[in-house]
């Protein structure tokens, strides 16, 4: 926010977000796109995965950095585009994690498609929350989490987080989440992983 | 979040967020309504504003407060809507508010209508951001916020915040903005208070 006086005193935003598809556009928004050959040893099917496509992508991810990353009490503004298909019988989805500084909550919200939003507590309690255009969701402190997509299109979704939170994606990537979304008789199955 | 093993670990969304209306619902929602009653000292035509019908809704806001009021590191989530009216040549418009932890940060964006997000910073210096759907305002540390609609509808929008920033409306109540936005010749017009 640039500082004017009255005079000349009515602006336009710097950031834009389009409310039916999440797309951020204007200053000090960032994109992050993750492919096959980024997402080693995530999937169940790790041998399945490797011979996909490498360059196939599963997930993007655009967010509103208004101020530096770590800074104290600032939050920032994000969209997540999640690409529709397997890896064996394993829904797309995102690495998951916990934030650096493990108390620092998040709220994501439902745009379009349909998803699971794998939540697990520190004692490797496993729960999925459905996600759909206009859910909810309220990231507690010290839960992991994770999005899938289970719908037969993108799944879309916003976030909002603090910008001291960080991410923790090593946690996950050594110690994964106890279940996994997996697709049985057409329908999403929480199992033990 | 009740937590859940992975057995019957498929759970619906505690609260929905309407995505082309905002429009809150399920647990934890709280809402709250000003009326010209409420207002008393925050339009510049106080004596007008006591002669019209006091029942009359300026604004109406809806939250979602998942964690108590003052926890460190969480977040709330809420929309606004302003109706469409004028105390005098003054739009309706919030009583506006600094964050009792002031440097904590908010996100607004718009979802419906035309209005404009009154800022001022520390030094009394007054800007206006124009809202309209799908602009993304982040409200940076120790800026007063106030949100006026400009339009022949409802202005909506949606915001989140931390759950310990708090509120300071007697810094405003007290001494006000520096400028106002007033209607002239059918547009608004930012003016020194």
């Amino acid at each position: 926010m640039v500082k004017v006086n009255w005079m000349n005193g009515i602006i336009e935003p710097k950031v834009n977000v389009e409310i039916e598809s999440g797309k951020l556009s204007g200053e000090k928004v960032i994109e992050v796109t993750k492919r096959l050959k980024d997402l080693e040893n995530i999937f169940s099917a790790e041998n399945i995965r490797k011979e996909m496509t490498q360059d196939k992508i599963v997930y993007e991810v655009q967010a509103h950095l208004p101020v530096a990353e770590g800074t104290a009490a600032g939050l920032f503004f994000g969209t997540t585009i999640i690409h529709q298909g397997k890896v064996g019988n394993e829904y797309f989805m995102t690495k998951g994690h916990l934030h650096k500084k493990s108390d620092r909550a998040e709220y994501y919200w439902g745009i379009k498609g349909e998803g699971m939003l794998l939540l697990m507590d520190r004692d490797r309690n496993t729960w999925a929350e459905k996600m759909y255009k206009g859910s909810l969701h309220y990231i507690d402190a010290d839960i992991a989490h994770r999005t899938v997509n289970i719908g037969d299109g993108k799944l879309i979704f916003g976030a909002c987080w603090l910008s001291d939170a960080g991410h923790n994606y090593d946690e996950i990537l050594m110690n994964g989440f106890s279940a996994r979304l997996i697709e049985k008789d057409g329908k999403p199955n929480l199992v033990p992983a």
